[in-house]
């Protein structure tokens, strides 16, 4: 990434600037090498800038990484929306669920690291501010889901639309493994057939819940 | 931990004293203080040996706890067994796998990190142990299960102790969050109730998708 054209953000326009680099560069090396290969070091680096320069806008390397993660919350919640507004049936609605996280594989990948690593590091009001975007956009996303499948009522929406969150978060580190589990994959391909596949396995598990919930009423 | 009566071990029981001590006192920490707090000299230092010492009975802290998760899956595989087999209907076999991953804190703890880190730093060896282990256990409690469970058949039992066994560990971490997680929902109660609680949801959800894989078919 190119380094902007001025060494210390002053003037607010810059400092805009300079976090939107920060982000998008940790972005990119998350797109590259996976979310938990990126050090605070290595975003300061891509950006241009020193670590402690860094930290004036994000304190730690999580809480880069959770806003990525709230953006990413919205960007779905809009794709998920557009798909359920041409829904027909059940089938296209988990569909819609499947085929949008499958698309998007930093979402699935910071999922994956949320509760168990993002969350850690982070100021109480840098947590406050991403579980309130993430509260927002799954009751949204669930009324909507609610709306679109026929055998569906009340919250069963956003179980299912919390389900799929949790299940791509899940599904999608074993989906994508790491380079030791590729050389043993490579030689033994029993142990290779019994890695999950990300999007037929979210699809069966979301249709069971889609079609199991109402029998709990 | 005490430091046992030898520096270093040479004998074989020596060697088998010392690697169960290891394991143990990394069972220990990661009870006291979560998986992802405890580092390779941690674990040195509550045996008493050297961490040059450590890494000569395992390669890396994520090979003892992949070995620790490994166990967990044995030890799991017995208690639903044991609980299958006073099973009587559908809600039964979902309280057999629900109340046993309650009852393991350690086990759902390392779950949560299988995927995402603790498989991403061993040998090849150590990850093909991990695997067949987890594949032996999940083949044989998913034959329990579908034996137990009046309207299961098939592979659906396997489905079933597999989706626990995921669920688990997405669960687990959520429900028991950090400490700046426990401020905030101090802090903010509306936010503190949308925090999901392990078991009612590890059994809703289970109850869903074993009344819907049938349809499914």
């Amino acid at each position: 990434m190119a380094q902007p054209g001025f060494l210390r953000a002053r003037r607010p326009e810059h400092k805009q600037q300079r976090r939107a680099a920060i982000l998008e560069a940790a972005r990119e090396l998350a797109l590259q090498s996976g979310v938990r290969n990126v050090s605070l070091g290595g975003v300061a680096a891509a950006v241009g800038i020193a670590k402690s320069n860094v930290v004036r806008y994000f304190g730690t390397r999580e809480e880069i990484y959770l806003e990525l993660t709230a953006e990413a919350w919205r960007d779905w919640e809009q794709a998920v929306t557009e798909r359920l507004a041409d829904a027909d049936g059940p089938d296209d609605v988990i569909a819609a669920l499947v085929e949008t996280l499958e698309a998007r594989p930093l979402f699935c990948d910071l999922l994956s690291h949320v509760s168990t690593s993002l969350e850690h590091n982070v100021s109480v009001p840098a947590a406050r501010a991403f579980k309130l975007v993430v509260l927002e956009v799954i009751a949204e996303l669930g009324a909507r889901v609610t709306e679109a499948h026929p055998a569906l009522a009340g919250d069963e929406g956003f179980e299912l639309a919390a389900a799929a969150s949790g299940l791509a978060g899940m599904l999608y580190p074993a989906a994508n493994p790491p380079p030791t589990l590729v050389e043993l994959y490579a030689q033994d391909p029993v142990i290779a057939a019994a890695c999950v596949p990300f999007a037929p396995t979210m699809t069966r598990v979301l249709a069971a819940i889609a079609a199991g919930l109402p029998t709990l009423r």
